[in-house]
């Protein structure tokens, strides 16, 4: 599949395209200076020659990134997100947006906060680009801290959030190839509560001093 | 501890009503009925007996149950939250509220639905009863299905919200009592993703096939 990562220079998406770059994708980092987004490729492409993988990794605008992908992966700050799918929405038709964004507070990031809407950003994602692209929300409780590591078990699942199963079915397997468990968490007006846990978990990891607290569903077989 | 249980008659109140004094503690089952309350405890007492535990199980309203507890647990439906905590509010001074209240919208449950105010209805809860009680939010996410099985493990921990952090302790400890491991999730806010992950749950519970989807907090040593 080929991927384009909107904000792929940055710890999150640049994990993720790593581990999906090593599973096989061709990976298209995109960034708002094409110059940023070729040297994040050119990085990946290193780290991953050093794990002996398949490079297939560029990396260009976000605009370009986007005309090039089979589907597109928003990983930039909830700040930046309207005005980043304004750059690129011409290019989302008939595409799957897959959104890691979760949306943190401007101070007390332990403490759960939501958009002025009171929707999610997954929400207002979707109303921003149109019913001609399907937005799925996944992927907003991992931590980026061991994603370049491909040694390293992610001891999470990934709570997979969305109104089409088809397109959340898609999402489940680009977990797998990921290295984690996606979990059809229904709707995509759930995705409030995997942004959320966001901030709960921040909390886990500064009441605990750790880094990387995370989630698992249980009673599944 | 001498725990009042308001709306102890339903499954979630009835089954850590059980399993705390299972583990020693005094219960008081309220019910907006004295009579309902006596034979919930009846029921209550006779379940301990047959599993050779002790009984200090009694049944009455909620406002005398409020009355004789150190702590209070609101356990009703959220449609009644306001009502309930209306009728006891006088008796509730200097004790902690440990709300396990998630609400759900009129239909479509596998979706998350807040309050129409956009809070947490812990922080309503809050709000409602004032600052001389302290609202602690737990158990949200526990099924009732096996709580008064006690040979069965609960394969779910507790998401625990509040803003004091002695009763939140006090809560975490409750938890272990009731077979659960508390984690301390932050401040009473983060209780509405708490409360909207019941949601999620029964959309996975629903899409499996299966009655009890739990979550564990991974990360923690």
């Amino acid at each position: 599949m080929k991927i384009a990562i909107l904000g792929g220079t940055g710890n999150e998406g640049f994990g993720l395209g790593f581990r999906w770059a090593a599973a096989g994708h061709e990976i298209i980092i995109g960034s708002r200076s094409a110059e940023r987004g070729a040297a994040a490729a050119a990085e990946m492409v290193e780290k991953l020659e050093a794990a002996g993988k398949q490079t297939a990794v560029s990396g260009t605008d976000n605009l370009t990134a986007s005309q090039q992908a089979d589907l597109v992966v928003l990983s930039v700050p909830y700040a930046a997100q309207a005005a980043t799918l304004a750059d690129v929405k011409e290019a989302l038709d008939g595409k799957i947006l897959l959104t890691v964004v979760a949306p943190l507070g401007p101070s007390k990031k332990a403490r759960v906060w939501r958009p002025p809407s009171g929707l999610s950003a997954a929400e207002e994602a979707q109303a921003q680009v149109g019913e001609s692209c399907t937005v799925v929300a996944a992927f907003q409780n991992v931590s980026a801290h061991h994603l370049t590591d491909l040694d390293h078990a992610i001891e999470c699942d990934v709570l997979v959030c969305g109104d089409k199963g088809d397109t959340k079915q898609t999402v489940i397997l680009l977990c797998q190839d990921a290295g984690m468990r996606g979990v059809n968490a229904g709707a995509l007006q759930n995705a409030t509560v995997a942004e959320g846990l966001t901030a709960v978990l921040i909390a886990i990891n500064i009441t605990n001093k750790i880094k990387d607290a995370g989630i698992r569903i249980t009673g599944l077989s």
